[in-house]
């Protein structure tokens, strides 16, 4: 039995993870600066694209930054104790289809994925039901979904920690061993929103309803929205002790599975100095327990796109990250953050490879 | 001498091109429409997406449309008399330096039209300076910079037909013999921006000062973008006795060469039902003129961006397109249509390759 299989063990090697996530590169990001006032185009017109190519720098140490050509989209699968409250309109058995879709290429983040050119892992770390055996489906399940938030926490600690270390060792044989230089957050799992939202409010101390969206339902049911955010200020309530201490701890009475595997993404890409592409609800507030656990791991984070869920902008705002995309997408699935990618490889590029004024005889 | 050599020949194919670009096809629209509420995922959660994807099956005639995977670029390039007005911080030659940077790959459009990978076509219809023979450069050079605009029409109707022509000829040939499925429209030519300014103004009725920006030069600088601003106010002023009546002699009085070539790859994309991806205010500023010839182009313009350049939201509302992207760009050559590619292709993806319930078992 290694350290890694008791319990101390496993916290151990999550705060291993989080002392190795390091600072953004000022030097570097100075440096993507400055190139871009020599670079061929009036100063400041690439606008948001060069900050994006700083930041770049800055996660990799380097100008200019390497265009991040070998991304990759982690999707973290779990279901949800908390859909005995009814918060869903689907039944929890809708996980598992996805995954089998995203599995053989018929989901939506499936079709983005062939056209941005992005591999796609899934991450079973807590599907309720079995699932079959497949290529690109990583099963690390932690338990046939969480407890009932609303009743009482919904993980151990240990369960969450186990579940990040599971979505870290993902990230890290993508990084490692398969080449992958962006890592792009993908979630599955019916009722996931209403976990997201707990987190973000724990997260960001706004209320229930301010971080509380339709999820996957329709937008103009205005009772099962008033019934899910109930559910949510319940649980903040119920769960009030652990709010403002350990990240963990939080996480573990109030996320899910996927959340805590996504965390894990988060860490294990900052602190391999990739770029962290977030998507929607989930993915954010995943981001917000990374960055409780470790503030440097913001750096390394670029916010693919703005959810129409409300949850999301209230992170984002949180962490200080303004969204590349703004097109009222709410699937989930990794989608957003997939729409995002040309985006900064543009930025990469746009530091790489043009001219400057003096290359070109053009006096500036 | 063919009839298209002579002044009425060359109107008369106008009229012809004109007349060649049909309604969109609302029954294909209406399929793609129903199809998204089948496809495996929450009902609208793609969003603008699913609008995109709509819009695309109405261009093609097609449910599901095919993904538009051979894009090209067409970067039309010229010069302005109007710069003796002091318009532009930037002398003429750099148009012509420019057009060599983007010949030889150095220049932000041709950075990022590798990411996405779209092909480049120059088309010169007006540059000043002379220019080397290159196998991206096409030459069809109708003056070398047009007139100054403040001061009499910038072109004739002639010069203004034969550029048109020009680029719709170029489109043609890319549509017709190359394969290409998209196009996209750029510019390049110092000054450009006021003539831009002036056909926006001439087209939605709006004043100098509601379509003027600081185009290439610097953003705080006042002095000059008021100067800027008056001379637009002056030309509508002087040129008034063509508002509003045929858009060809507006075209000719206010515009740019580089502008009645783009009205052309419009016009020609439209006949084609290819769909045609606009960036900023000059490519803005062509389509309100391909709109003012024919009605039905506008069902195959996408906006890819929503330039800083006031002009260029200004047109886009009169339009009624809704851009893509919003991030604060103003470079022009086509950069801010290059980077809304990809979403373009998600967009027929995803109404082609994605699953429905009924395929994946789910009860809806």
């Amino acid at each position: 039995m290694s350290d890694s299989d008791t319990s101390a063990g496993v916290l151990a090697a999550v705060a291993q993870l989080v002392a190795a996530v390091g600072p953004p590169d000022a030097l570097a990001a100075a440096a993507a600066q400055a190139r871009h006032e020599h670079l061929i185009k009036p100063p400041g017109s690439l606008g948001r694209l060069e900050q994006l190519g700083v930041a770049l720098a800055s996660v990799k140490g380097e100008c200019p930054p390497p265009i991040p050509d070998r991304p990759a989209l982690v999707i973290a699968a779990g279901d949800h104790g908390v859909l005995a409250q009814g918060v869903s309109a689907w039944p929890a058995e809708v996980t598992s289809l996805m995954v089998r879709e995203l599995c053989t290429g018929r989901a939506a983040a499936s079709a983005l994925a062939r056209v941005v050119a992005v591999q796609v892992t899934l991450l079973d770390v807590g599907v309720a039901g079995e699932l079959p055996r497949h290529p690109r489906l990583k099963g690390s399940k932690i338990r046939a979904g969480t407890r009932d938030l609303a009743v009482e926490p919904a993980m151990t600690v240990e369960e969450t920690a186990r579940a990040l270390l599971a979505g870290a060792g993902v990230a890290e044989q993508l990084v490692e061993h398969a080449g992958v230089d962006m890592l792009l957050l993908g979630e599955v799992g019916i009722g996931n929103t209403t976990p997201a939202a707990c987190l973000t409010a724990a997260f960001t101390g706004l209320p229930a309803e301010r971080v509380t969206g339709p999820g996957a339902g329709a937008g103009g049911d205005v009772a099962a929205l008033e019934r899910k955010t109930g559910v949510v200020a319940c649980a903040l309530e119920l769960h009030a002790g652990v709010l403002g201490g350990d990240p963990l701890a939080t996480l573990a009475a109030l996320g899910g599975l996927e959340h805590a595997a996504l965390v894990g993404v988060i860490l294990a890409g900052a602190a391999a100095r990739v770029p962290v592409l977030l998507d929607g609800v989930s993915t954010v507030a995943a981001a917000l327990v990374a960055a409780a656990l470790a503030p440097d791991a913001v750096a390394c984070m670029i916010a693919g796109h703005r959810s129409a869920e409300p949850g999301a902008a209230a992170g984002l705002e949180q962490l200080g990250l303004e969204p590349l995309l703004d097109l009222s997408m709410r699937l989930g699935e990794g989608t957003g953050a997939l729409l995002a990618v040309p985006l900064v490889q543009a930025a990469a590029a746009a530091l790489g490879e043009m001219a400057t004024f003096e290359d070109a005889g053009i006096a500036q």
